[in-house]
C-alpha cells in the first residue's frame, strides 16, 4: 500500500483497499458510526462491500443514495444530508464516507464540512477523475442553478481510501474524463508524462499516485486557492461554461480539455506559447477521443464565465501554457475577455 | 479607538464606528461591493447610516433584511442570501456584512463561509451579546428544526466594527441577554470583574472590551472547539435545550444563565464545588432579572441534549464551575446525564 501524507490526513492506494475500509478509518478515527453517500451506479456495485467492511470492523452504518449525475450536487441533497444525520443523531466524531465519483465526493464532502460545524470525513473515490483530483486537496462543493461550484468550503478528508480495483466497472466515458484531467497535470507539470501519456503504454495505478502527489503538494502550499493552487484551474474557466451550457451532458474532463485546448490556441494567438504546444495537445486529445472546439459562442461562454469565482473585481486569474509541462497565471480585464475566448477559436 | 487582533483580521471598538464603515472596510479589504445582511428591528435603526457610510467610500452596496428572531437562522435564509450573491454576480472578493445581533451574524457568516468557499466578512454586532461573544470567534451557523446550530462551519470576519453607540437603542430584554454572557465569562475566567458586575457600578465600554479580549484569546488557542475553547460552552448545553423547548420564546442568553445555574447546582451536589458559588451566582442572576430555574423536565431536556455538537460517541462534555473564575471540563456518559440534570433541579 502506498501513503501520501495530505494537509490533515492521508492519501492510501492499493488494489483491494474497500474491503479493508473498516480497519483502516479505526486506525485513523475513533468513529462509531458512518453515514455512507453514494449514487446508484456507484452503491449497486460497491455498496454491499463497503457496508460489510464496516460492519466487520464493528462500525454502525447507514446509507443516503443519490441518482448519478452533475444534478444531484445541489443544494436540495446537501440538506437531505444533514437532515439524515440530524435525525439520526450524528455527532461530529462519527464519519461521513463519500463512495463515488467527483459528485458525491463534492456533495458529500460539503455536507460533512457543515454537520456540527465539521464531521469527519472519509472519500472512497470511484472514478478515475475522483482518484487523480476531487477526493483530494477539500475543495467540496455543489452548483447553484447555472453556476458550478458556487456554494461549498474548504474541507479535508482525514483518509482518501484509493482501492484500484474499482476502476475495472469504469465506462468507457468515465475514463475519457478522468484522463481530461490527467492530461492537465501533464501539461501543468511534466513533460514527461506528457509523452508517456501519447505513447500510451503506461500503469494507471503509477500515474495515478504521480497526480495525487502533484495536488496533494500544491495544496500544502496554497490551501485556500489564492496562489498557486489556481494553477490546476487549467481549462477550467472555460471548462465550467461548457459543462454548465451544455446542461452537464458534456461532462467536466470532457470539458476541462475542450477549455485547456481554447485557452492554447489563445495562448498561440496571443504569442504566449508556441504553435508545437498546441499541435501536442492536438495529438494528445485526439488519442484518447477528447474533443478540441466547442461550439458554444462567446457570448454565452462570457455571461457563465461572470459567476466564476477566480473573479476579483473587474479582473480575472487564467491559467495559460508556455509549453508542455509550464504554465503560468495571467490577470486579465474582464473586458479582454472577449477577445481572449475568440482568440482561443469561439465564434 | 481599541483594537484587539483576532485570527484573520481585527476588532474594533469604540463610539461612532459606524459612520466610518466604508473607510475601515477599504483599509483592510479590496472590496468593490457589500452586501448588507440585516434584519428589519436593526436595519430600521441603522441601514441608511450604514449604507451611506460605504456609498462615502465608493462602495456599492446592497441589501437583504429578514425578521427579527431565531427563527430567521435557518437554512432557507441561508439560501436566499446565498441566491442573491450569485443572481447579483458577487466576486469573493466582494463583502459581506452582517448588520445584527447574534441571529444576523451567525446567519451572515454562515453564507459568507459557503459563497463560492468563502468571500470577505465583516460583522457589525448590533447587541451587546453579538458585541461579546457571537461577532467573534468565527462559528457560524443556522438551526435545524429542534437542533441549535446544527449546521455551520468556522468562519471569522476579517473585521468586527464594535459601535457602542448602537446600544443606546438596545431593548431592556437584550440587555439583559448580553448580560447573561458577560456573567459567563466572569464565571470562567474573571473573579473581579463578577463582583464589579454585582456591585452594578461600571464602564459598559470596557467591560465588552475584556469579554471580547477573552474570547480572542481561547479562539487563538483552540480556533476548532475541540479543547479549551469548549469552556465557552458553559452554561450551553443546558441553555440550547431550554432556548428550543420554549420555542426560542426564552432567549439564548437568558437562556444560558438558567443553564449555567443548573450545572452550578448540580456541581454543588456533587461535590465538585463550594455551596456559596450558587448563592453568588443566584444574588447576581437576581441583580440583573434573569431566572435561576427551568420548568423543562429532565426527559424533555434530555432529548434535546442529544444534538449537542459536544457528544462524541457515548460522551458528553461539560463545563462545570469549581468556583467563581474558575472551571473545569468534564467528560460524562450519556447515561450519566440525566442523573446529572435532576441534581441541577430539574424533575
Amino acid at each position: 500500500m502506498k501513503k501520501i501524507i495530505t494537509g490533515v490526513g492521508s492519501y492510501l492506494i492499493e488494489q483491494g483497499l474497500l474491503d479493508k475500509t473498516g480497519e483502516l478509518i479505526l486506525s485513523q478515527t475513533n468513529a462509531q458510526r458512518a453515514m455512507v453517500v453514494s449514487d446508484e451506479n456507484v452503491f449497486r456495485l460497491y455498496g454491499e462491500r463497503l457496508l460489510n467492511a464496516l460492519s466487520e470492523a464493528g462500525i454502525i452504518a447507514e446509507s443516503i443514495v443519490f441518482p448519478a449525475g452533475e444534478n444531484s450536487k445541489c443544494l436540495q441533497n446537501f440538506e437531505k444530508i444533514l437532515f439524515k444525520l440530524s435525525e439520526e443523531n450524528f455527532s461530529r466524531s462519527d464519519t461521513l464516507i463519500a463512495l463515488g465519483g467527483g459528485v458525491i465526493g463534492d456533495l458529500g464532502g460539503f455536507a460533512a464540512s457543515c454537520f456540527k460545524r465539521g464531521m469527519t470525513l472519509i472519500q472512497i473515490p470511484a472514478s478515475l477523475l475522483a482518484m487523480v483530483d476531487s477526493s483530494l486537496g477539500g475543495k467540496t462543493g455543489v452548483n447553484l442553478q447555472r453556476a458550478k461550484n458556487q456554494i461549498g468550503s474548504f474541507y479535508e478528508p482525514v483518509l482518501t481510501i484509493c482501492d484500484t480495483d474499482l476502476l475495472r466497472s469504469l465506462p468507457e466515458r468515465e475514463f475519457k474524463c478522468g484522463m481530461g484531467e490527467i492530461i492537465k497535470y501533464a501539461v501543468l507539470f511534466d513533460r514527461e508524462l506528457f509523452y508517456t501519456l501519447l505513447r500510451g503504454n503506461f500503469d494507471l495505478s503509477q500515474v495515478i499516485e504521480k497526480c495525487a502527489q502533484y495536488k496533494t503538494s500544491i495544496v500544502k502550499e496554497d490551501k485556500f486557492d489564492r496562489g498557486r493552487r489556481q494553477l490546476l484551474n487549467l481549462g477550467h474557466t472555460v471548462g465550467h461554461a461548457i459543462e454548465v451550457l451544455s446542461d452537464f451532458e458534456i461532462s467536466h474532463g470532457e470539458s476541462v480539455t475542450t477549455g485547456l485546448c481554447v485557452i492554447t490556441r489563445a495562448a498561440v494567438e496571443k504569442g504566449i506559447c508556441g504553435k508545437e504546444t498546441l499541435t501536442e495537445l492536438s495529438e494528445m486529445l485526439n488519442k484518447y477521443g477528447l474533443t478540441e472546439y466547442t461550439g458554444f459562442s462567446v457570448n454565452d461562454v462570457y455571461d457563465v464565465v461572470l459567476k466564476d469565482k477566480k473573479i476579483s473585481g473587474n479582473e480575472l486569474t487564467l491559467i495559460v501554457p508556455e509549453c508542455i509541462g509550464k504554465c503560468k497565471m495571467i490577470k486579465i480585464q474582464l473586458t479582454q475577455l472577449k477577445d481572449f475566448l475568440k482568440a482561443g477559436g469561439l465564434k
